[in-house]
């Protein structure tokens, strides 16, 4: 009977949490080897239709398995597979930064997240698609759900992957909505934290004030302990709330560009919500802040002739049209003083939101206009991400709804800067109060 | 008689200011050739005594610099040399932290603050001696005033080239006191702007929340030009003020632990600027920004660790006992919950501090606590750095006396955050009242 308990359990390793996978390698009833294998025997089958992974390492991840399996445990990811966006240097595996001009790349060294997760056990299965420098341009990845949609970006692979039962975790980077809108076009949790909780060290630079490595899983719990490893602290699983949160709904100054099912999202979750005994409120932000999404644009616009100044240099007949336009010609139209000024409105900014939490606990609001759209040329709009980006704040996204084309829609969830273990908390509390 | 004058001119080239060679170089009586040349011939003498390369790039900086003389003039730096900190990538030239674990390093691309001068024509004649990943186990170079003492670091090439007449821009970082201390030892012009001022891509990362490129100089003039190039914004000359500033002299919380000679050139430089018509005054820093010094530590040690997860996962036996135990070690000890801490901490001493420009114009304080200590072992202390650095503020250090044993002595200006072009214009004037 064991026998074939386990065997079942095996067939269906790929579809675990990382929390419980933790806990067969730990209590014996599952091996790293055997959970490598549980993804790569899925993604075999499935990678023509996604094209998530823009390296793929079955020898080594499978090596490092049984090497792991010979061994005591690491720690806190013993024997878990991991993707990492291909914006992040890995010193064992290729790291293309979604840029032809570094096809041949291969770094001296890991970024402080893959160091971090590695010296935690993690496997490090491959590099996710990312779109080119974490732009606009697209890779080859298609929406899981539905391959004549986009997946979103940049993080366009890892977002992919996790939500196709690919991996269980994976990393990405947000310095517009990155991070968030994948995960909400894919249906999996994506977080962004709070700016500098993650260490960017190794990660290729797009925009210095605003880029925040962040994670994706398919459940909260599965986030919180991605996060321990990633930022080298130790593991608090998520605690249960004290009480419902107080839920500020809004909007934002965007309201009008949501889509039906965007719209239908956010208010059937604050009406559920309310149900399970949430203080639910709608707010309009306070000026300054309402309309602000402007201050990001500034902000990786400037960045854009600095940031790649070498590419443009020495290599401008490599870069795409749109990184041409959205980023070198847009930033060579922002002068210094406006640049300035875009730093200290984001200030003024985080001042201004960070006094609302005095009344509130978490804001709700759409992680992205509504479903995927059609087309892989697009990889979707971030308006409904850019002020949190900017205002440096944690973020949030799970799945909750479909649309009315059958892809899945997110709602997200917004804390006070540097409160990300307390949005986590509420997060497991709404995911539990929606499911 | 041109030709006797011009031979005149050609034999001192490594000893005029880049605003000057820019002229020479625009009007033809000189050739970035010549330049190079006179560069390369005053290291060979002067080589064995300093030891401020890493790499010295003869052969490719002499091609580059007859490249540009055949062409049209590039930018702002057209045919400048300068060297670049190795703690900064470059895309020809071996970029090694400063660690044996980097030895053979040889990045894709430059950083962008090099590219960015390269696109403004300057010459990369060199990578420059860092402390072991920017921190404190020293490099080989000593300082050029007496062999004997430290240059100070971690940018301790840069500041010793410079000071040594081996070129006449470079480069370096500060996290805690780096770029200002070594100046100051080795009695250039250093500065260190608002934090995120100059890009930082390509640099080796330290410490997230407080990394600044900085720049050398022998000439206030000269720091405006190359600043103007790193950041890719038009040139403006350094401006005469409109009347002279309103100076806070301020021995900060650390008073006592300044030498005779520290304490008395600020008080000197004081009762001068006073004589040229400032109206100067002594200043103490309200609380909390007097003793925030400790937040500073607590940011640089709680990313060590995490900056460094590679190295000390895969080379623990290639670091120093001074980055195991100043960083690796005491970054352990530092709780995710005092790091938040000081993170905000920062942010309640900017605004404090930003509060004084009310009234002040510059902040008149020592750069280092006296003349460069002797031996080569340390490269000094930071005390008289690590608020300023904290605090997000543009920094400049200027030459001013000697100190008993005869080596410099100097002067440093804090400016409020943002307004870099302000402190550099007076900067610019108290170097002129001073002279």
């Amino acid at each position: 009977m064991l026998l074939a308990a386990m065997m079942a359990t095996m067939a269906a390793l790929n579809t675990l949490t990382a929390t419980e996978l933790a806990q067969h390698i730990d209590s014996g009833t599952a091996t790293a080897e055997k959970v490598v294998r549980a993804h790569l025997d899925h993604i075999d089958k499935r990678d023509d239709d996604v094209l998530a992974w823009s390296h793929l390492a079955r020898d080594a991840a499978l090596e490092t398995a049984r090497m792991l399996d010979r061994g005591p445990r690491r720690g806190l990811l013993h024997g878990i597979p991991m993707g990492v966006k291909d914006i992040i240097d890995s010193h064992d595996q290729p790291t293309t930064y979604g840029s032809p001009i570094y096809k041949t790349h291969q770094p001296l060294a890991d970024a402080a997240t893959v160091a971090l997760a590695r010296g935690a056990g993690a496997i490090l299965l491959g590099k996710t698609v990312t779109t080119e420098f974490a732009n606009r341009h697209p890779g080859p990845t298609r929406n899981p759900h539905n391959p004549a949609h986009t997946p979103g970006g940049s993080s366009s692979g890892s977002a992919a992957a996790v939500a196709d039962f690919q991996v269980m975790l994976a990393t990405g980077t947000q310095t517009g909505g990155s991070v968030i809108r994948p995960a909400a076009f894919c249906g999996v949790v994506g977080y962004k934290p709070s700016y500098g909780h993650f260490p960017t060290a190794g990660m290729k630079a797009n925009t210095e004030w605003l880029d925040t490595i962040g994670a994706y899983a398919r459940t909260v719990e599965d986030i919180a302990l991605f996060r321990a490893a990633l930022m080298a602290i130790p593991f608090a699983p998520i605690a249960r709330i004290a009480s419902p949160p107080r839920v500020a709904v809004c909007f934002t100054h965007h309201r009008d560009e949501l889509s039906p099912e965007g719209t239908k999202a956010v208010n059937d979750a604050a009406a559920a919500l309310a149900k399970s005994g949430a203080e639910v409120k709608e707010i309009e932000l306070p000026a300054p802040v309402r309309d602000m999404t402007q201050g990001q644009k500034t902000l990786s616009a400037f960045d854009g002739p600095r940031a790649h100044a070498d590419e443009a240099r020495r290599f401008p007949h490599l870069l795409s049209e749109s990184l041409r336009k959205d980023k070198l010609e847009a930033g060579a139209k922002i002068d210094y003083a406006t640049w300035v000024a875009a730093r200290k409105l984001g200030d003024t900014g985080r001042a201004a939101v960070d006094a609302l939490f005095d009344d509130i606990d978490v804001i709700l609001t759409a992680p992205a206009k509504g479903e995927a759209p059609l087309g892989l040329e697009r990889t979707g709009d971030a308006t409904f991400n850019l002020l949190w980006t900017y205002l440096w704040m944690p973020c949030v996204t799970l799945p909750f709804a479909k649309g009315p084309i059958g892809l899945p829609v997110g709602i997200q969830l917004v804390g006070r800067q540097h409160e990300d273990v307390r949005l986590l908390d509420m997060a497991a509390w709404v995911q539990g109060a929606l499911a």
